[in-house]
């Protein structure tokens, strides 16, 4: 099969240069979101000022409010990264799996912090509300969907309703990166995990 | 026996005047801490300002920090005296009943979110996160007190260490701070306290 004609084609160019333009794009996102998430972990939400995400982003305030109508915006997105990367490890793992890669990451935890000084936001602002609890569901429906996998592969106890296995799991998450924000030691976290996995498994039969 | 000498002196002004000055102190106290909750609940930690303060306290910055050295101190009382409530149920009842009264007691998740915020600071400054642990030891220690006692009773799991179980509860606590602190709805909380109160206890003997 010979290559498709516009391959050649004189006027390729114009035809390629929004692909070219799409992939500028997405490293001069990904440029972006990689200097603010530096930012607000050093500087925390109310810290992370425009000169600021100037500085760590190595962009001018056109260029960066060009891709993220402002820094909310910003900040949604970073958390909807993070929300994808764990998606991904619940969906094959489980949620507990995401905990224990939280304990050998320790370089997330400066991040982990701002996501907790966002929690006046959360309950006051409707709108910031609704925008993060879009991202957030990718990560619960990831966990809520291998979950109900496990069970229907037996492995998982038949005695309490999988949205109550879920919203304990989700708890444990969230006291993990109040915990692991304010740096406090870790000690005992891998043996409190495996109690925690422990207690959504299926229990062996009894040999009565 | 009859009264004390100093009882009808003609100088007692003099020596029973520390004491009402201590009630005084005392109810000046009171009324600090209770203005500057609602200050903080209100406002959050950065926008507790020394104005606000006056405000929500009705008392002058100078009365103000007569009594607590700075706004860092203001927070660390108001953390003790949290502290303090929840160490007096943990001794008695357990941290899941430090657990079930947040849940009942929605009047108090303004403030929790404060308690958040303040994580960068844990993380970042050791004399902060001095105090902070210096107070926070007193429920800790309540709690592991009430867990030993339990299992001497027979009604805590013998398999795990005391300390893990008690990582595991405070693990908990911290991620249902976070939960009430950002206005998530507390659906299946009960039910998820249900089963972390279960995945302590000792299982009865099964009938081999």
């Amino acid at each position: 099969m010979r290559p498709g004609p516009s391959r050649y084609h004189p006027i390729e160019g114009l035809i390629v240069m929004p692909r070219v333009s799409e992939d500028h794009l997405a490293a001069r996102r990904t440029q972006i979101l990689d200097g603010a998430r530096r930012c607000f972990a050093k500087f925390g939400y109310e810290g992370a000022t425009v000169r600021r995400l100037e500085e760590t982003t190595g962009l001018s305030r056109g260029a960066i409010f060009h891709h993220f109508r402002d820094k909310d915006a910003l900040f949604i997105a970073l958390a909807h990264e993070d929300s994808r990367r764990m998606a991904d490890t619940a969906a094959e793992q489980g949620l507990v799996q995401v905990m224990r890669n939280m304990l050998t990451h320790p370089e997330q935890f400066d991040w982990l912090g701002t996501r907790l000084e966002i929690s006046r936001r959360l309950r006051t602002d409707p709108d910031f509300r609704r925008e993060w609890s879009i991202q957030a569901a990718e990560l619960t429906e990831a966990a809520a969907a291998r979950l109900e996998r496990q069970r229907s592969r037996g492995r998982i106890r038949e005695d309490i309703p999988t949205a109550v296995l879920l919203h304990y799991l989700d708890l444990v998450l969230e006291g993990l990166v109040a915990h692991v924000a304010s740096g406090q030691p870790t000690t005992h976290l891998d043996a409190v995990l495996d109690l925690v996995e422990d207690s959504v498994r299926r229990k062996p039969a009894s040999n009565i």
